[in-house]
């Protein structure tokens, strides 16, 4: 047990004393520029669409180097500054107390302070303009998302409010990523990979299939778009225990793009996705091949479809031959389908015959 | 343990039971009208709105005593009496491997049957056919919805899987109602009433103030309009615990109707309202008079809004003097506000002050 909390401590503890340097910093910084009588300001890297680059040797997006200065000297700029003060103190408390705080419940707490918010987007952005200053992360900030993240099952054990709990013993929707994912612990770990899926649905199908014994594997249901928490908790999982993650969702562009996403990062989050990309994760299916190899049950490609597989075709994170021939490939057809339609064989096909010929690829390919 | 697999056997093994001899009725029904030399046909309780009562002793939506009959002497009804007949069986096989499948998969799966469905809306309403036609719940015919339920915190044991597991011992987030949960047992549990709020944001709010010791109760997150699993659950608690079971929603309409929803079930699901309404539940806010007394944040109504809160004064749901004042209070006041907005006064005066006051309220009133 002493090993245990010791350990416990070192990941959240690190995390902690990190961001409260860097909060104290931004202080330290603006009361240095007034006992220097100088005018204080604050560097802001830009996140317009110009400083946004893919970098090709991460293989994610990244902000470039151009930024702007916040400056108490200028009219334009006290106000928001002042914002940015004031949600910084905000943080520092809730890291010293290491309590955290909804982004909707940090809108109403400003009601109180001198500078407060017109609306929610704007204590939105003052948040994310706080996030990449610092080069921390808003959870690490104590700001977090309201929803919470994927579900997992399988044999890891995890240390999350100083109870160590197994990932199987815990009902059959399994463990629930909270958004404090980073303070908790990730321990043993029996498994040698990661099978992330899009829907819950395949997800129950998978646990009542028993495939995380079958494939010694985590399953983790993804609910969609992958929330801030489970990217961070997949990029977790595969660096700390070197696990491959393996995502499988709908084959559509809107199931390509979550996959990517997980992969690649968004570009919106770009000064975050050192902490939430995760470039080795492989996206397995349902591809459009799949579509026509195991022949399917389809639907038409929707206009709305058609369009987002052409944008998809000239976005930096598809330019690999993989990518290019499936967006191909399934504009050829003009078909899409679900993760779910594997059930026209039998509700066990999916896990009797799907998934081992797609793990039997993957190990060929390694 | 032997005494805990008997248990668990019990709760389960008794639906399961059940359900499977319904099934097996349905079809000893036609096989006997085929000795006979009968025309086979099924009666089919009417789900028509005209069939759906405000049942005043119960306190919920039932259905009345029309039916219809599908005979597979009329031409127009072979159809879908043909498609009854197979998803009874696909459910019976379920039942019999204690397997469950989304009513996605089952669409699915049709497609090997011999009378497929063109679209998934034709197999729903062949599936909730069958619900209303045998009495029983869709789940229990394991025909299971996409969506995981709440999430639950608090000092409770329960049975999931063959695993004893406690709701304050599965990391922040707690335990996930998964859509099977009546194969799960309820067990030990140390908590005297049960709270349950809208938003994650607040579920983690309360959690992290400690609130299921300061109120000995368990938290649950409805994320939302509450699932299917989330009401059940809820009902069983009330009953099988005989736990108050108290909630707290955003201060507009459609926070009301969440709650109603869970208090006196929905018109459209009158058939399992029995399974699913919990008559004794209480809404204690966010209310209209709550927006006045603790002066919080508010928007203004919108059209919308105003409409829907009209709606609500004409339900029989809602005709206590109580939502009938609070309904007029807001249309007065003509302003509306969410749960989180209490965060006005700091984040922990939600649970110091707010919450304290609604629980001697309500114990006053009992």
């Amino acid at each position: 047990m002493g090993e245990t909390e010791q350990k416990e401590k070192s990941h959240k503890e690190k995390r902690k004393e990190y961001t409260y340097n860097k909060l104290k910093g931004l202080g330290l910084e603006i009361i240095e520029d007034i006992e220097k009588n100088k005018v204080p300001s604050v560097k802001v890297p830009s996140r317009g669409t110009g400083n946004i680059i893919y970098d090709d040797t991460k293989r994610y997006y990244v902000l470039g180097d151009r930024y702007g200065r916040r400056s108490l000297g200028n009219v334009k700029q006290i106000r928001k500054l002042g914002q940015m003060v004031y949600v910084a103190n905000f943080c520092k408390d809730l890291v010293a107390r290491e309590k955290t705080a909804t982004i909707r419940e940090m809108y109403y707490v400003s009601e109180g302070w001198g500078i407060s918010f017109k609306t929610q987007q704007e204590s939105n952005i003052v948040g994310e303009d706080l996030e990449v200053t610092l080069g921390t992360t808003r959870e690490d900030l104590g700001l977090m998302p309201e929803e919470d993240g994927a579900s997992v099952y399988g044999d890891i054990n995890l240390i999350d409010e100083g109870t160590e709990i197994n990932a199987t013993k815990m009902g059959k929707s399994g463990y629930t990523i909270s958004p404090t994912i980073d303070q908790v612990d990730l321990r043993e770990c029996n498994v040698d990979k990661v099978l992330a899926v899009e829907t819950m649905g395949m997800f129950h199908r998978l646990v009542q299939e028993n495939a995380h014994k079958r494939f010694n594997c985590l399953i983790v249901g993804l609910k969609g778009q992958a929330a801030r928490a489970t990217r961070r908790f997949l990029k977790r999982i595969n660096e700390e225990k070197g696990l491959p993650v393996y995502i499988c969702n709908d084959g559509d562009p809107w199931g390509f793009h979550i996959a990517q996403v997980i992969i690649s990062g968004s570009a919106k989050l770009a000064h975050v996705n050192e902490d939430l990309a995760t470039p080795d994760a492989k996206f397995i299916g349902v591809t459009a091949s799949d579509i026509i190899n195991y022949d399917l049950p389809t639907d038409k490609l929707k206009d709305v479809d058609v369009m987002r597989l052409k944008e998809l075709s000239k976005d930096p994170r598809y330019k690999s031959d993989f990518w290019q021939t499936e967006i191909k490939k399934m504009l050829k057809i003009g078909k899409k389908a679900e993760q779910q339609s594997f059930s026209k064989y039998g509700l066990e096909y999916v896990v009797d015959t799907y998934f081992p010929a797609k793990f039997e690829e993957m190990e060929n390919q390694a």
